[in-house]
């Protein structure tokens, strides 16, 4: 009981952190051109889970990272979260009218200025990390990390097959590579950002890794299931969107069981690869937990 | 006579170079997925003036730059400038079917490809600049300079500026404000890099900014000296959108040959800036020559 309450503590702070720091590192609403930083602000600062930057954080409570430099890599890998958002939603891609129970910043603005939104926000994502309080060494692996989960061989490339996929038999290799890419590349990334930030060897790194893989599939075979079972109200966005364009999900590949069940092994796994960090590894854990049985 | 060989050579010897570095550091066409990677190459290598590269070659030869440093950059910049092209030929922004007398991404591909692909190439430039072969200092100061020009308060934020002016009446320093963003930033980074690269010192930095300022605003005004006066087969895209969409240009606004004197000015004003670099700066003042008289 203790544990839960702690966790959720630890929550509340590290979210908070992730507001105030998005707050000082993004332009004002006033900056020039105004409409352009009030609909960045409107795009990041929209509320959402925050799960990459409270993986940034709790990853880099293994080592020594200093706070500004966690703050900053939060930020950065928020700001390529919200721009694939952004982007995702305009009516080329997946044209949607609602995230996070409210209207799309194409909806709010208009296209073009959703489209400059998302182009904005990688920009000052990678200005971001340049700036970032430590030495040059790690905020170049930290902007390295972070283009290379982001771009055409990590997320971006991961749309991309998404976008090839729709109406096609996608077997579940394809299925998992599609993910890997779409959604696990970033999530691995504000995890190896916090492991970069925090000076982690090499060994820590690769447990690191193993952690972040489950996890990101878990993230993304969750989403499928509710995706399949929620309500728009609940998930805050259009639900059924997935069967609605034919797209393969795990829960119409494999049957919505199979799907639970792959989730909780996954959970299993991410939660084994930390045993040597030991009791610094807590919040990495409860964030397996929190991933897996979000909707719950 | 022979100076003007001279350059000529200089110009088809750096522009080869430019193709040969893109062709480098692109991601194969063969790279998974297949089809974003293509769109990527056919959004970059699909010719053009390749100017930004050549004035990063050209202000590097001011000083002691390596060439791989160099290609780096050049590279760099010229993703960022292809991945804007794409996202304003976009039907939500500029909506144009032909760029350098080829069809645009979302035209030979799809919209949804062609967003993925000016996405992909922004973090690819990015990418690139952390890879570059030279120190790490070097690299964070080339990555904040690009950062700073493409972002919210450079080209995005210029581009935001042009959106909200069409159909308005913007004053003279209206436009040179949008023209500064939207155009002069990234050819100033362009010229800025190949310094940073050279390791110039702050004065002669100076130098290459006012230069940069006056080549900027001049290549903006002969663009809308060409808009007004050239055809599409020369321009090599749809000519005479800038009055079809009440866009206020320096031709609108203050006539043509008022902008053509404008331009000339400001040539005299790149030139003069460069005298303290001597014979060094030679392709710098060519391409400012060339700049000007474009489409003479």
């Amino acid at each position: 009981m203790t544990a839960v309450y702690q966790f959720q503590e630890w929550l509340q702070n590290h979210s908070a952190r992730t507001e105030t720091a998005l707050d000082c590192l993004l332009d004002s609403a006033h900056t020039i051109p105004a409409r352009l930083h009030e609909a960045i602000r409107y795009a990041a600062q929209g509320g959402g889970k925050r799960i990459r930057p409270l993986l940034v954080y709790a990853a880099g409570s293994l080592g020594d990272a200093q706070a500004g430099v966690l703050d900053a890599a939060a930020c950065a890998i928020e700001c390529i979260h919200a721009y694939s958002l952004v982007h995702d939603d305009l009516p080329c891609m997946d044209d949607d009218d609602l995230r996070r129970g409210l209207p799309t910043v194409h909806k709010a603005f208009d296209e073009a200025t959703a489209l400059l939104v998302g182009d904005a926000l990688q920009t000052r994502a990678f200005e971001i990390l340049a700036h970032a309080p430590c030495d040059a060494d790690t905020r170049l692996r930290m902007i390295s990390a972070l283009a290379a989960a982001s771009g055409s061989r990590g997320m971006a490339g991961g749309q991309a097959i998404d976008l090839e996929s729709v109406g096609k038999k996608l077997d579940l290799a394809g299925l998992k590579q599609m993910h890997a890419l779409k959604t696990g590349a970033l999530l691995s990334c504000a995890v190896e950002l916090g492991g970069i930030a925090a000076h982690l060897d090499r060994s820590q790194m690769t447990h690191l890794q193993n952690y972040s893989a489950a996890l990101g599939l878990a993230f993304q075979i969750v989403d499928d299931v509710l995706d399949a079972t929620a309500d728009s109200q609940t998930l805050g966005k259009t639900a059924g969107k997935d069967a609605a364009n034919a797209k393969p999900t795990y829960v119409t590949l494999m049957g919505l069981d199979y799907a639970q069940k792959q989730a909780q092994e996954l959970q299993l796994v991410a939660l084994a690869s930390l045993d040597n960090f030991g009791s610094k590894a807590q919040a990495l854990k409860d964030l397996a937990l929190l991933v897996v049985n979000r909707g719950k």
